[in-house]
């Protein structure tokens, strides 16, 4: 397998000593950012994080800032979410989509204050379709990227790691809420969240002169829990039913196929809400399936089509074996027609044809 | 070194084949593919390049297409460079800035027809920053990624090569000019272009399924010309002044500063234009200035500050060990009280302090 070649364009993060020095084997490229994908094996890294407690750099998980008189404004037009809802610590998992209603990213909003958001984004460019819009309209608003770098605490043992170094308050933070607390003479959001169904938080580190020292102090306090470097984990992520933008949905994808019609109740008419109208009255015509695979399967590193009858009906584009479920795994985009659990339906892999099974549900 | 772990988002080209057949060794991620860095070693593919031909999988310039009644009214907007002056068959290097006249992108342009272009874009979702400008406006034109995927021909023998695929009529295209010629049932724009100064194409490549009878057929017909897999060249392009946007030059930094003042000549107000009047008028504060480096130095994987008396003059984001000049070539943002030719200025590695030499001109 080829070498990544880093420069500057490629950014290193805060932690990035931190990741080496734990021995990372294994990168992807997320926001233009390194984004590690595995230190001793994807099987021992999931089996690690459902027992003890990982620090993962998530630095990639870049913010879009949001701020000024029309930023309410803004998050309006862009959001299928309610935002008036939204409460004043609360963070807001929000599908934003094109006029279309094809998904251009599915960010997690931070509400900072009335006038003053992030968002926590998938891979993807979204400011420069925020900035596009504020310019064009002469909106009052800011948008750039800000210097915060996100870092998660996931696990089990999460809540006892984080109250050595942050105090007992965190363990009273609500998921998908946050609390501001002090890290030497700063302070941090953290958020009950993280792309792992293993509990957990993520520590929105501003300032990067900050990384390395909270990365310590995360592994010094957590020796005795067995604290390990890790990061989202191809494994765990895809028995958990947790979408990865970019490879599970795309553009082409409203977010009623991605099982996100939940999020899109903004009585509001934001940007492809009338695109969508009929998704929301009758339902996709595709959608997001738990799927298991028989036989063996290698690494699913582009989609996979499923067909049926000499027609594609859908495809994986997520797929591995379980140790804990002993099955292997996957996620797919299929057609009405064949989304009903227990169907079968042959999946074409660059190994020969499998055969793939809807579930009724992710494993966690 | 860490390797690469790809997935459906981390995207594969309709060369990956090829590439992976002729031994890549390293690759980078760009605009969210795969870009190949290395076959041989940066050294041999540099001497092979400058001496016979190659083939780069350039893919991952994605194009942005902008087709429609307004996408010359957009073209305008987003362009500091005086679009009435462009031929029907011509390409237009275009830096495009935001209100602050930062650089958002410096992609190619190439027309198509008066209401039909691609922007050929360099690591970044320019995509999103049109399509914002677009909805928000309400303008009548259409804002997608086609499914073109540009393969580079670069070299001395490159024009030998392509007149055996495509006829004698390449020889014909003068620079930054393209022809349509046919392939096959079908027919590509191209182009004589590339990011490199040793001559040579770009084929946009329209539909996905010519990829490999595409490089099959450059490949069966160089073989007497030593024709291989290349990429572009860390060292030759450093030599040739080529600037890479994400490392050399930033969303910090504007046109002026990038040294690209002549393709500002737009008598129109487009975005940035009000924040560009003054380095428009005086110069800009900081410069991109070609330097050498004294002694050794390791990879360059992340920006190395220019110091000078304590204070930071500049920075240096692209460095390489020269075989043909028996330097260390380098590519510097330095502040105008430092740019002068022969200014000594030290510059703080990793791996410690080097003498960085501002130098006249780049090496080709």
């Amino acid at each position: 397998m080829a070498v990544i070649t880093p420069n500057r364009r490629v950014r290193k993060t805060p932690f990035t000593p931190g990741v080496e020095a734990e021995g990372v084997k294994g990168y992807t490229v997320y926001n233009h950012m390194l984004l590690p994908t595995v230190f001793e094996s994807v099987e021992a890294d999931a089996a690690h994080l459902k027992k003890h407690v990982q620090v993962w750099d998530v630095s990639c998980e870049r913010q879009v800032l949001i701020k000024g008189p029309d930023a309410l404004r803004l998050m309006k037009m862009l959001s299928p979410r309610d935002m008036d809802k939204m409460q004043a610590d609360q963070c807001y998992y929000v599908p934003i989509v094109d006029q279309n209603g094809g998904m251009l990213n599915d960010p997690v909003a931070i509400k900072l204050a009335d006038d003053h958001y992030w968002l926590s984004v998938a891979d993807g460019d979204l400011w420069q379709f925020a900035l596009g819009i504020v310019l064009a309209l002469g909106l009052d608003v800011e948008v750039s990227e800000p210097d915060v770098s996100p870092l998660a605490v996931q696990g089990p043992r999460a809540d006892d790691l984080m109250a050595r170094v942050f105090g007992d308050d965190v363990r009273d933070i609500k998921f998908f809420r946050y609390k501001r607390l002090p890290f030497e003479d700063t302070s941090f959001v953290i958020a009950r969240s993280g792309w792992s169904k293993q509990g957990g938080f993520e520590i929105y580190v501003e300032g990067a002169d900050y990384g390395m020292p909270l990365w310590d102090a995360l592994f010094a306090n957590g020796r005795d829990l067995n604290v390990r470097a890790g990061c989202p984990n191809g494994i765990e992520r895809i028995e958990s039913g947790l979408l990865s933008f970019g490879s599970d949905m795309r553009r082409e994808n409203t977010p009623y196929e991605c099982g996100l019609e939940r999020f899109c109740n903004s009585p509001l008419d934001y940007i492809g809400k009338a695109a969508l109208a009929d998704q929301a009255e009758n339902g996709p015509p595709r959608q997001i399936r738990p799927l298991t695979i028989e036989g063996e399967i290698g690494p699913c590193t582009e989609s996979w089509p499923l067909m049926a009858e000499g027609r594609q009906v859908g495809q994986v584009a997520s797929a591995a074996y379980s140790p804990e479920f002993e099955v292997n795994v996957a996620i797919g985009m299929v057609d009405r027609s064949h989304w009903a659990p227990d169907t079968r339906i042959e999946l074409m892999t660059e190994h020969g044809m499998r055969w793939a099974v809807v579930q009724e549900k992710f494993w966690r």
